[in-house]
């Protein structure tokens, strides 16, 4: 864990350094994934069961291997264990309450020229979900990516899934069929991502593919931008806690080791105004870390990518934190709103002392699929346009066109288009 | 051209083949390209100055060759033709209105058990806008980039535009100073793209890049995706014309060619339900082309590109249509409104006899920026919200939390997560 201070000289230097480092692999897939990608285009199902038998030991030669039937989805559910069973729910219908507010509006309108202008949304055809096999399979993941698919209108819903040597996730089956999943294929990998970008005999092309996925699958997700609509690359995650010395310690410790239990490169940072705090919190995470049954894993995060900022002021606070575009910010002090107004790039943020980013990851209603690596900057969390498209509309009479064309026709001619100020000009009999 | 009925026993295998055909250029760049960018990032300025040397043979050893000052923009449009600065007046004027109306609204609402929960949206820092030098620098493209990103709010608008031989365009530099660009460098190609998004001595980053240009700037964007936000890929500009036979042939044929005229990949298809009309319009686009000093661009697009598909009744045209996805779609008929509720996937819509996609080029006021190359499958034209992005956030009370939490401790220890149940059971002293 690093420990840093705006009152130190070499601060700006140590600060930027945290602002630029990389944390995500950085391993050379790109040649690996890019010959997957051909071969699955070129030979679909034949090279997907290929590559399916020889990274995950499963065995796809008859029909009913391809596929997980809906009814075993049903089933998957219906054998939860009740406590859980409800919590999906919970969590399924406020996701869905949230993201249904999403749904964006049509415009059509008719300006004082006559020009009649207007935008109308329409869902994708397919899309396409990567839900990953073993550990990381989370059925949270599962809902925050089907969720805003299905309420986008969404007709064919589509998850690709790897289950090596067989094993399937039951928690998983069940937020499918909780989510309104409509095909569940186990296949995984970029062989997967291939199969849904390009379809291949047994799986039709979807148009957008989202969902997380080892390093594999993220680089086909962007080696096929453009072929499909993908959501934005994602990289480990990330907290930082912004919080004043009259917090609990031992909740912003969990706080902070709920992000670094994630992954060894997950990176958890707090921003305190008061020394003291800031030692009893490093002291407690310590001794949390012991009692995790995750205690490798977030040990490994927070030794080598942790972080301490003490700063003289809060106020100091949203510079610092704008410049890390965190994808989780927590604001833990009484009064956030001040701070909150300040602070313009982060993926998620949490107000007050009674809001664990863990909430926001299951309960709360808004994506947990949010811009990782400072991607704040640009990018948003996961939501329904993302599962939607907006073709514009225009429409002119004789009178309209009178109007604007002949400004047209300049332009066109000014830009060297003869074509489009001809089509302008026989339509005005000039 | 390409002449198809749907009456034809070979139909539906030729649309296929026409709907799968390829029409980008497939120059493997991608290698050229990743060497200029980690030069870039590597040297930065001094490799941008060596590469600028060598493709655009402009010399960038003293500080002033680098930029376009801003003054010189103001000249530029003061001295422009009075009939074409009002031409850009107007243009500007209107695009401005219409991507004002798509500014998002934030969200900020309690729930029922008291949860809080919103989005706010705000700008990016700064946004890229590449600008072709040459034959395709068009005033009205960097109207169309630059005014949804200062109606976006972005403070910092950077304009990247190669001038070979020192060369550069008057009317550009008068939309620039239109638009309220901020700064301009004379820098074009990968080299640009990656200055712009890595920042160099003279250039700082910056959060978004969008603009047009050739497979390298193309692959660029491409490759930087994640490291930036881009606009989507675009490839050549494609119109899918569907008309009934009481069309001005003559209207029909110039709109064909006012795609046609842009690039010898370019496409112009056109649908009707006439097949004496198709012959008509068959003929006048050879006697048009001859009279454009596109003449031969047009030419070798039409013949190369060019289609024509007799249908049985206009009835047939939407599915078609979606199967295309074109980039601009014109329904030249009385009343277009039926046939348009049926088109779900196309960039824009032109309808009606009196709406040439022309108008929609310069002055009607949506964007310009199209998704081409079937991607309207899933992408959206250029608009504000590509400037901008969202931050979700949640707060929650004491009681919220003891109403929502145990759902969330549930979910978070089935999926092996134990510090992210801690941290909400802590705070509910459990």
């Amino acid at each position: 864990m690093q420990r840093l201070s705006t009152q130190d000289a070499g601060f700006e230097q140590a600060f930027q350094r945290l602002v630029r480092e990389r944390r995500e692999s950085d391993e050379n897939v790109a040649r690996d994934v890019s010959l997957i990608l051909a071969d699955v285009r070129n030979r679909g199902d034949e090279a997907v069961a290929e590559l399916t038998c020889r990274f995950d030991g499963h065995d796809l030669t008859d029909d009913a291997s391809w596929r997980i039937e809906l009814s075993a989805c049903r089933h998957a559910f219906d054998a939860l264990e009740p406590g859980l069973r409800a919590a999906l729910e919970l969590a399924a219908q406020r996701i869905r309450a949230y993201h249904e507010a999403q749904k964006p509006e049509d415009r059509d309108f008719t300006d004082e020229i006559g020009v009649r202008l207007g935008a109308k949304w329409s869902p994708v055809d397919a899309a396409g979900l990567y839900v990953p096999g073993g550990r990381a399979a989370y059925p949270s993941s599962l809902l925050m990516n089907a969720i805003p698919a299905k309420v986008a209108g969404v007709e064919r819903l589509v998850v690709v899934t790897p289950t090596p040597k067989g094993i399937i996730n039951p928690l998983v089956l069940g937020a499918a069929y909780l989510a309104g999943v409509d095909e569940i294929w186990r296949i995984g990998g970029a062989q997967a991502i291939g199969a849904l970008a390009y379809g291949t005999q047994h799986i039709q092309a979807v148009d957008v593919i989202t969902g997380p996925g080892n390093a594999w699958v993220a680089e086909a997700k962007r080696q096929l931008y453009g072929v499909v609509g993908i959501d934005m690359v994602a990289g480990p995650s990330e907290i930082l806690v912004i919080a004043d010395g009259k917090n609990e310690p031992e909740w912003i410790a969990a706080d902070l080791l709920s992000q670094a239990e994630h992954d060894p490169s997950s990176q958890s940072i707090l921003i305190t105004d008061d020394p003291v705090f800031a030692d009893t919190v490093a002291e407690r995470v310590g001794v949390e870390i012991s009692m995790l049954q995750t205690a490798r894993v977030a040990e490994q995060s927070w030794k080598k990518h942790g972080v301490i900022i003490e700063v003289a002021s809060l106020d100091e606070a949203p510079r610092l934190a704008n410049a890390l575009a965190a994808e989780h910010v927590e604001i833990a002090t009484d009064e956030p709103e001040a701070l909150f107004a300040r602070i313009r790039h982060a993926g998620s943020v949490f107000l007050g002392r009674h809001t664990p980013e863990a909430v926001g990851d299951y309960v709360a209603g808004p994506n947990h699929v949010l811009p990782t690596g400072r991607r704040a900057r640009f990018a948003s969390g996961l939501s329904v346009l993302d599962f939607m498209k907006r073709t514009s509309f225009i429409q002119l009479d004789e009178r309209a066109l009178a109007a604007v064309g002949p400004a047209a026709i300049a332009l066109a001619e000014a830009e060297g288009l003869p074509a489009h100020a001809r089509s302008i000009e026989t339509r005005l009999g000039i």
